[in-house]
């Protein structure tokens, strides 16, 4: 992997830069799509490539459970098996398995931490996560090693050292000895990971949650090591304006010439507060998830396309959109096919906010140029 | 609308036509799929126009209700609305709400005919129908003038003519009833149509249920109204057997200048049965809704994806096959995405008997171009 930096903002941290990967070019900053099993929701791969998505965000933990990565290897890795030959990042398992032993993020913030219904996990050590998988039962340890292993099985071009995923609500003194583990755990994943490189990047998590000492450390820490980008991960707080404040203090402690990644996040109002602290990649299934519920992203803002407003409305979402779906259907027919509970619905609304992202970030990237962000 | 018959069997009655619609021509026998509320369900209609679907079965009950035939009517017809340029065929309305009175035609011949759950029927007269909306609760009637009206409002290529659908199990007085109050509504429905015929052409629907004498005196007294073609509707027996003998009973009193339809049986079997007895047009949600449920059609015959054995077969569903889907993908992948649940299965597994189904009609018509069927 190569990272070219092209130009910084004269105005904020905003830079463009782009990521050279064995499967192409993803320029930065960029949207990153999640495709959690191999495919974005209501959508096929071969639409997908051709609204010029450049990076998808696959998990590893998915994978892993179904289809499993015998098979994934079987047919050549993750593009042939899904058949994307542009670039793919997958994570290392470890949030989803400790999504299930702390529940999910914002669940957990929600319960203030009382909510450990445990999932599936049936032991944390310093070596692992032992968990049940929830298809067929069996024990499964994911550890540094074998997240690595599974992600040189999938071959994506970008992977994710394994890391604890510390719930929101822990005292300061497990949070200092998650961070140690985690560092520990991200130290094995990259010497799994340098046995056998084979053109794949990996990018550290960046961990401290809120604590801005421990995020310093994190960084100090995580660049010292041979990391081909950053990834900037674990809890951010309970509001946006505690994530910013973190990424504030965090982003001027990585290098400038790796690229970095933001997970998890990449809603419109984040994008514009994150872009100018220098973020080169954001993924997030918000795009496509709203698409699903009826939420169109616009430039005027998102609409919400049940709105009986819409039922006679015989224009595209967006005037001058490119998409299929701007190109072929009206506000009426979506509105309709919604109304109608009809899968078709989804698809084109997926369709429509994923160019949206695609169009979107091109012309953040093109106001940074102008040094207007 | 013009019907050209271009060849007849020497082997059976099977023939081969060209129905010319305002919209396109139809090559006849052909295969015409079910896009109840305006869509193939999990397709849009720019994919299943580039499959070479020539003729789409749109059902007015359910347009009427959602979006209403105001918004068709103000979007200019339902080809503009949907985004279809190719033919399309709508119902009168009567099967659905019939169906809402005595249950669907499979439940109510499980049930013999006990199961009257009324649905939301609130009066049967010799006027018509009055039923409650099952989407904002307004009573709708639905009278031959009220059916033929909606669907001047959506512009379909072909209508239908309101009619009863009599329950399978009914006395041979009842049902003797039921088909002269049948006559009458399409009497009443063609002098509607005639009023303003807008370039339609209007179907009868011959009844009798499977009374040899009743559908004899169906066929005498509708073809002698200037209806431009024919369709089979009504109980067509428990079984194959039963329909098939009804139908060697019914083609030979259609005139053979005229085009014929057999309403709501698609599948391959029957396809096989019925072909060679003459009929033109089959409509089924039959491919798609197997589709939905992981069952590919081939030649081999039709197979069901979930099984183990497909989780790693990496080659098309059928080779040779120049659908999207078997271009791109493999069956270890579409068995991945039904195991996952991922709404894009549905899509691929549906582009995939769609095209079969195209590709089965078209080969059909060459069999009996060679007098091979």
């Amino acid at each position: 992997m190569k990272f070219e930096l092209l130009h910084q903002s004269k105005k904020s941290r905003a830079r463009i830069g782009r990521i050279h990967t064995p499967h192409g070019i993803i320029d930065t900053p960029n949207f990153v799509a999640v495709g959690t099993n191999g495919t974005l929701k209501a959508l096929d791969n071969r639409m997908v490539s051709s609204i010029g998505l450049q990076l998808m965000f696959c998990n590893t933990y998915h994978l892993l459970l179904q289809p499993g990565v015998d098979v994934i290897r079987e047919a050549g890795g993750i593009h042939k098996f899904i058949n994307r030959n542009l670039p793919i990042i997958t994570d290392s398992g470890g949030f989803q398995v400790f999504s299930l032993a702390y529940g999910g993020v914002a669940d957990e913030i929600k319960s203030k931490g009382m909510k450990k219904h445990g999932g599936s996990v049936l032991k944390i050590s310093d070596d692992g996560v032992l968990f049940r998988s929830y298809r067929d039962g069996r024990k499964v340890l994911l550890t540094p090693e074998t997240s690595v292993l599974a992600q040189k099985a999938l071959g994506s071009d970008i992977i994710i050292p394994f890391d604890e995923l510390p719930p929101y609500h822990i005292s300061q003194g497990e949070l200092r000895r998650s961070l140690d583990r985690t560092h520990n755990w991200e130290k094995r994943s990259l010497e799994a990971h340098l046995k056998n490189p084979q053109g794949q990047a990996m990018y550290a998590v960046i961990h401290g949650g809120v604590n801005p000492a421990l995020r310093a450390e994190s960084c100090s820490y995580l660049t010292k090591l041979p990391f081909d980008g950053f990834a900037v991960g674990g809890s951010m707080g309970k509001t946006k304006e505690e994530m910013v404040e973190m990424l504030q203090y965090t982003m001027p402690r990585l290098p400038e010439d790796k690229p970095n990644h933001l997970l998890g996040i990449a809603d419109l109002e984040s994008l514009e507060q994150c872009i100018p602290l220098g973020i080169d990649t954001f993924d997030s299934s918000y795009p496509t998830k709203a698409a699903r519920h009826g939420t169109l992203l616009t430039k005027r803002g998102p609409l919400k396309i049940t709105r009986g407003v819409y039922s006679n409305l015989f224009e595209p979402i967006e005037e001058g959109c490119s998409c299929l779906t701007c190109q072929e259907y009206s506000l009426a027919y979506l509105h309709h096919l919604f109304k109608a509970k009809e899968l078709t619905a989804m698809t084109l609304a997926s369709i429509h906010n994923l160019h949206f992202m695609v169009e979107y970030m091109n012309d953040y990237r093109d106001m940074i140029t102008k040094d207007l962000v």
